[in-house]
C-alpha cells in the first residue's frame, strides 16, 4: 500500500515519462512505428507461455474471489484468444498509416494554400475492465497513431497485464522507440484514477471503459478530454412488420453469442400488435438457449410460462449475462421513447420489413450505432473494418461508436503563403 | 443580485429549456433551419437602431469604467461592423447544410452497409468576451448545425447582447422553431459559469473563449466536453534565409492590423545570424507604426534605440495591444523550443525562403495553425472559407484551429443488414 503522496508522485512520474515519450514519437515516421509493431508481435509471441501462465493465475484468483462467470469469461486468455490477440497486432500493422496524411487541402482566393494534416493527440490514459486483449489492442493502436499511452486494466488482470506490457516495452526498445510509450500503472490502488485525471499538463485524453462508477469518477475529476466508453444498455425493437424468423435469429445472436460484452442486447421491445399473437413463439429460441426472461405485465401475459416480472430497475440494468428484460410497446413511438429514457446511446436495432418505420428509427434514436435488420453485436472496430478498436464511445464528441486509428488522432492546419498578409 | 440557489435554479432552467429545444430542432430539416436564418437576419435588420443604441450605452459605460482601448475596440458595433455582422448571417445561410450528410459509406464482406451520418451535438454553452459579433455568429452557426445554444458574453456587452438575442429569438419564433434554441444568460453574475458547467445532463459541450481565468474555471468545473478557445501567444519566426521586405510586411500585418485579437503576433523570434546585421532595419516599420518593443539582451544589442528590456513574464503575455516582445534565437531549434515552452498552441509562423527549414517548422511546431510566409492573422473561420467561426480551438480534441459548421456536429452510424448476425 502506498500513501496518497507516494501515489501522486507515481502518477506525476507516469505522466511526465509518457509526455517525453510522445514528443520523441511525434518525430518518428510511420514506417518506424510499423516496424515497432512487428517487433512487439515477436516479443509477445516469444513470451506466450509466460503470459498464459500469468493469466491462469489471474483466472484462478478471480474464481476464488467469486467473480461472476461473465467477468471471468472476459478475463480468460485461452489459446484461441491468444491467436486472435496476436492476429490483431498484425491487422493494425497492416492498416494504412493515418499520420501525416492530408485530410483536406484547398487554396483560398488570396493564394493561401491550406492543408489539414493528421497528427497524434499526444498522451492517452485508458482505464478498462479486466480484459487482457484490450491491453494489447489499446497499446498497438496508440503506437500506430503516434501516441504514448498509460494503461490501467481491471485489477483481476494485473498479472497478465504486467507480462503483456513487459513484452510490448521490450518490442518498443528493440525498435529504438522509447519504452515509456506504453506504461502500465504499476499498482491497482483506486486513487490512481482520480490522480491521473488531474494531470492535464501531461495527459491529453482519458478513455474510461467500464461501469458507471468508473466513468463517473473520471467525468468528475478529469481536467482533460474524456472519451466515455460507458455501459451498453442495447435494445432490439421487433416492429409489427418484422419477419419472425429473422427476428428470432437476431435476438439469439444479440443476447447469447457473447452475453458478457457491451454490445449484447439487454432489453427486447416488441410491438403489441405482434406480441399478442406471437410473443411466445418469438421468445422460444431464447428460452431454449437458457436465457432468463423478465417481462412487463403484457410480456407476462403474452410471452408464455417461466417469465419473471421485471422491476423498474431492470430497464436500466446492463446484465452482461444470460438475462433479458422484455417490454411490450404500443408502436414505434413507444419504442423510441423507451430507448430515449432508459438507453445508454450505445447500440439499438429495429427488426422490420417496413422501410418508413426503419428510417424513422435510424433517424430519431440518438445512439452511436443504430441498426436495421441486424444484430447489435456488430458494434465493434473489427466488425466495422477498423482493424481493431480502442473502445466504443457513447458520448457525441470527437468520436462516437467504435473508435479506430483515426479517432486517436488530432489534426493541424499547415498554411503556405507567398508573403501573404490580411487586408 | 441573486443568491446561489436562485442562480442554480436559473442555470437548471436554461439547460432544461435548451435541451427541449434541441430535441425539436433535431427533427427539423435543413431547409427549415435556413429559413429561420433568413428571418433572423430580417429581425436583426429591423432592430438596427435599437441595437446600435444599446451598444453605444455599453461602450460609454465601458469607457467610464476605464476599459483598455483594445477591449473597447472589441466591444464597438459601428456601422461597418453592423454590415459585416448581417453579412455573416447571410454567408452562413448560404453554406451547404452539413446535417444528415453521409460522411462515409461502405459495405462489409458480410453485406452490412455502414453509413457515417452527420448529426447535431445537442446543446452548446458558449462563454465569450464582450464582442457583440460573436453573439450573432455563435447563434447562427449553432442553429445551422441543429444545436441549441446558451450564450454568455462579457458583461460589458450585456445591453447589446440582450437586444441582439431578442431579435434572434423573434426570428426563430417567426420560423416556427423554438425560441429557446438561443438563450442569453440573463444575469452577469460570475457564478453562472461554474453552475452551468455542472449540467452535463442538459448541456453537451462548453466553449470558453477568453482569458486564462475563464478557461481555468471551465476546465476545473466542466463535466461535459470542453472546446478551449484559450489565449493566443502567437509567434513569427524570421529565419536567416528570410526575405527582409516580406518579413517586414508580415510583421506589421501580424502585429498592427488588429492588435486586439487572438491571432495577432505577440512575440517575434529572429535568427541571430540575421539579427546581428539587420534587426534594426527589420524592426523599423514596427517602430514607425508606434509599436512598443521589449527585447532580450541580444535584441537590445542589435535592434537599435528605444527597445525596453523584456522580462521573463513578457514571453508568456498576450498583450492584445501595440506591444511586441522580441527575442534573438540561435536558429530553428531555438525557435521551436521557445514556442514549445511559451506558446499557446494557437498560430505560429516562419518566414523563410528555405523549404527544408519551413517543412521542419510546420511539422514540429505543435500548434493549431502553422504558417510559412504568411501572417498569423489568417487564423479565422472566415479567412479559412468556413463562412464564419464559433471560435478557435487551442486544444487537440474534436476540433482544432478555426471551428466552423462541421465542428459543431457529431455523427452516428446507421447500419443496414438483411437479418445479419455475427458469427
Amino acid at each position: 500500500m502506498k500513501d496518497l503522496s507516494e501515489q501522486m508522485q507515481l502518477a506525476e512520474e507516469l505522466g511526465r515519462r509518457a509526455h517525453a515519450a510522445s514528443q520523441k514519437l511525434a518525430k518518428s515516421g510511420a514506417e518506424h512505428l510499423n516496424e515497432a509493431l512487428g517487433l512487439i508481435a515477436a516479443a509477445l509471441h516469444s513470451r506466450r507461455d509466460q503470459i498464459l501462465k500469468a493469466n491462469e493465475a489471474d483466472v484462478s484468483s478471480a474464481k476464488k474471489e467469486g467473480l461472476s462467470s461473465a467477468l471471468v469469461d472476459r478475463l480468460v486468455l485461452n489459446s484461441a484468444r491468444w491467436d486472435g490477440l496476436l492476429e490483431s497486432v498484425g491487422k493494425v500493422a497492416a492498416l494504412p498509416s493515418v499520420l501525416g496524411t492530408v485530410i483536406r487541402e484547398w487554396t483560398r482566393p488570396n493564394g493561401l494554400r491550406i492543408q489539414k494534416v493528421r497528427v497524434p493527440i499526444g498522451v492517452i490514459a485508458i482505464f478498462y475492465e479486466a480484459r487482457p486483449n484490450v491491453t494489447v489492442d489499446a497499446a498497438v493502436l496508440c503506437i500506430k497513431a503516434g501516441n504514448a499511452v498509460i494503461l490501467r486494466g481491471g485489477r483481476e488482470a494485473f498479472r497478465t497485464n504486467t507480462v503483456l506490457v513487459e513484452a510490448i516495452r521490450d518490442g518498443l526498445d528493440k525498435a529504438g522507440l522509447p519504452s515509456d510509450t506504453v506504461q502500465l500503472v504499476p499498482t491497482v490502488e483506486r486513487e490512481m484514477v482520480p490522480l491521473l485525471c488531474r494531470l492535464d499538463r501531461w495527459i491529453n485524453l482519458v478513455i474510461p471503459r467500464g461501469g458507471k462508477r468508473l466513468v463517473e469518477t473520471v467525468v468528475e475529476n478529469a481536467r482533460m478530454a474524456v472519451l466515455k466508453h460507458a455501459e451498453g444498455i442495447c435494445h432490439v425493437y421487433v416492429h409489427k412488420d418484422a419477419d419472425l424468423a429473422m427476428a428470432q435469429e437476431i435476438l439469439v445472436n444479440a443476447k447469447c453469442q457473447r452475453p458478457s460484452v457491451c454490445n449484447a442486447m439487454e432489453t427486447l421491445l416488441v410491438d403489441e400488435e405482434l406480441a399478442c399473437g406471437k410473443l411466445r413463439e418469438l421468445l422460444q429460441p431464447l428460452r431454449e438457449a437458457g436465457v432468463e426472461i423478465r417481462g412487463d405485465p403484457l410480456a407476462l401475459k403474452y410471452g408464455g410460462p417461466g417469465i419473471l416480472p421485471a422491476t423498474e430497475e431492470d430497464w436500466s440494468t446492463e446484465y452482461l449475462d444470460l438475462i433479458l428484460s422484455v417490454r411490450v410497446v404500443p408502436g414505434l413511438d413507444g419504442a423510441i421513447e423507451h430507448i430515449e429514457q432508459y438507453g445508454s446511446h450505445h447500440s439499438d436495432a429495429i427488426v422490420t420489413n417496413n422501410a418508413e418505420a426503419a428510417e424513422r428509427f435510424l433517424r430519431e434514436v440518438d445512439s452511436a450505432v443504430v441498426y436495421w435488420n441486424a444484430s447489435t453485436r456488430f458494434t465493434d472496430g473489427g466488425e466495422f473494418g477498423f482493424g481493431t478498436e480502442i473502445g466504443i464511445s457513447t458520448g457525441k464528441f470527437h468520436a462516437r461508436g467504435p473508435m479506430g486509428l483515426e479517432d486517436l488522432c488530432s489534426y493541424k492546419y499547415c498554411v503556405i503563403g507567398r508573403g501573404t498578409v490580411r487586408t
